[in-house]
């Protein structure tokens, strides 16, 4: 593990030099002959059979590979609520990304509202051209009624990055660290720190994978029923988990815990805390930037497995190990949606990437060329 | 001057081996270096600096050489309303047009929806993304109200390329026509047959021209105030051109006129009609793929100049002559809107290209590559 190091090209000067980064290219050159298939006159026939065979339109035009990144820019990074405009170099990077990884067209959106009726109506506008949805950095909680409701609305795929990605491969990591410390997952007694988007996505996907004891804290403590202050999804999640029944602080779940994930803000949790755990304990501070806690700090406080989101230490938990081979698979089967054992199969592909894992490799690499294929595979298998 | 003949490429044999014809690539190689500069954690700097200084996206992100290509679908070539798959292949074709020709990156927009109301909510919603609007194939009187709405609204160039671009491009080719038969344009008896949105929008740039005598003709006969038919663009229209107050079809209109354009389906007016026609008659018969009258049957009725929408005649009528070339000159000056000024300066523009009009050449060809350069020089001088 190296301290962290900034980038060695400026970003705002490489943007400038780029004007961004994403691009469009005619996949054909371009002569009288093409052109007159590609647009008038031959064109008229491909759009009558298209309007004709409306399925036709996944293999005679981009639909069949397209992606849209669609962001209102209410939480973008760490950076909070930036607006549309400033969350379009994130959502740009994205699609540059669906395309080196998981060869697909992606493109970015960003909205001039952050009016949830107005996502739905706008993004089921423009849903026609694309053969997926991919949401990005909508703040909760109006990013799960906005997922919600996209996809009871279209018959194409539509998922919350933010909630799903993250969770999927920080489930990957979790099924490698619990094989290093000897345990089983599903048996273990697990903390997820923070109930945005990606905490509640991972809980969620926890209880799903059959983790009996899973617990979820928020700024004000466990996520359990006889709290007054929830919102109505918060509700819905007291439901779950938490067989214990437990009530009380961050410090009341982690005592005797055998994983914590942490995806909320530094110092959510310390090496206190860590101290309490059970045996061997598992601490994945995810939080971006700067984490819960630093990994040294971490395994000085007796973390046996350690990961976090970032690139310059080991173990990163980065959701580019799943967007473009996940949505490379929903496209190559015309899959309508993300269910929960298409998120669970790429859970585990990725996680059999590593065959023997190590407390300093338990998830591959982000570039690693292997994954977006064993990722889409990994989708095709679960249909 | 040769016969029609088929493209020699099966258009949907192509499409199927292309999987449409638009991609998206990175504008520069992925390395783990590249990317800390271009998504985490190097973006995120850019975001603060775009959130900070929000003119920044336009050099920062694509937006800044971006267009929306948008369509409802609801009127689509010559083959009218078949809904937004069925008009992707055309959006997805003018994209790489717009590429290739005019060095912009486009993007098509298909919607769901063809209500006013909603189609000027999502594309206002969506508008961040883009440095520019192309509306493209929505029917008539929608394409007024939209276009209209949508310019009101946003903050870049909002252009129905139908109503237009065609428009341009005629007037470029009329320039050219009046100096072939020796005759001042402005001083012309000018006929537009056909009142949806191509020969609406070049009768209004006719009289934006100068042309002082330029009568429109519908369905049912020249568009003037004692019709009580008329829709509310059209009487607005009732109220321009036509200083001898004619009443009555088509024939009345032609009857005397050096210019008839025709922008409407095969026999609107017919031989006979030019024989009527002063002398030398300039005859532009522009429906697509069947023009109103063919060449040599208006050449045989007396007419001097002929030109037609198609590339297998003489004199081909290409909005592709304008809409890259336009785009690229908004873009490039920021400009907010597309103003009269900007129309008569790029058909000015393209004009000028041909120094010494015949009548076999009036405009350059579709793939001049100096089109493009010329147009967009001609927005920039017109600001």
């Amino acid at each position: 593990m190296t301290t962290p190091t900034s980038p060695a090209l400026d970003p705002i000067e490489l943007h400038r030099r780029l004007q961004g980064k994403l691009a469009v290219v005619s996949k054909t050159k371009l002569t009288p002959e093409t052109l007159a298939a590609l647009y008038t006159p031959g064109v008229g026939e491909v759009c009558r059979e298209i309007a004709d065979h409306p399925d036709m339109a996944t293999t005679l035009t981009l639909k069949g590979r397209s992606v849209a990144v669609v962001s209102d820019g209410s939480a973008v990074l760490g950076l909070g609520n930036i607006g549309p405009l400033g969350a379009l170099p994130v959502m740009e990077g994205k699609a540059i990304l669906f395309k080196d990884l998981g060869g697909l067209d992606a493109w970015p959106i960003v909205l001039s509202t952050q009016n949830v009726d107005e996502i739905v109506a706008a993004v089921t506008a423009i849903a026609p051209t694309f053969g997926a949805i991919n949401l990005e950095d909508i703040s909760a909680p109006r990013c799960y009624e906005v997922e919600e409701r996209l996809q009871e609305a279209l018959d194409i795929p539509v998922m919350h990055d933010d909630q799903h990605a993250t969770a999927i491969v920080a489930l990957a990591g979790l099924i490698n660290a619990a094989k290093v410390v000897a345990k089983d997952l599903r048996a273990c007694r697990v903390v997820v720190v923070g109930a945005g988007a990606a905490g509640s996505g991972l809980f969620r996907l926890l209880v799903d994978y059959g983790v009996t004891d899973v617990v979820l804290t928020d700024s004000k403590g466990i996520v359990e029923p006889t709290r007054t202050n929830l919102d109505a999804y918060k509700q819905r999640w007291a439901q779950l988990g938490n067989p214990r029944q437990l009530t009380g602080d961050v410090g009341v779940a982690l005592a005797g815990a055998d994983i914590v994930i942490g995806v909320t803000v530094p110092g959510a949790f310390t090496a206190a805390h860590i101290k309490t755990m059970a045996s061997q304990p598992i601490v994945f501070a995810l939080a971006n930037p700067t984490p819960e806690i630093m990994p040294d700090a971490a395994i000085a406080a007796g973390a046996a497995v350690v990961a976090t989101g970032r690139s310059d230490y080991a173990n990163q938990i980065n959701n580019v190990l799943v967007f473009p081979g996940l949505f490379k698979g929903l496209l190559a089967h015309n899959a309508p949606a993300v269910t929960t054992a298409i998120k669970l199969a790429c859970a585990a592909a990725l996680a059999d990437l590593i065959p023997q894992p190590t407390a300093d490799q338990i998830i591959p690499s982000a570039l690693d060329p292997r994954v977006a294929p064993t990722v889409a595979a990994a989708v095709g298998s679960s249909l």
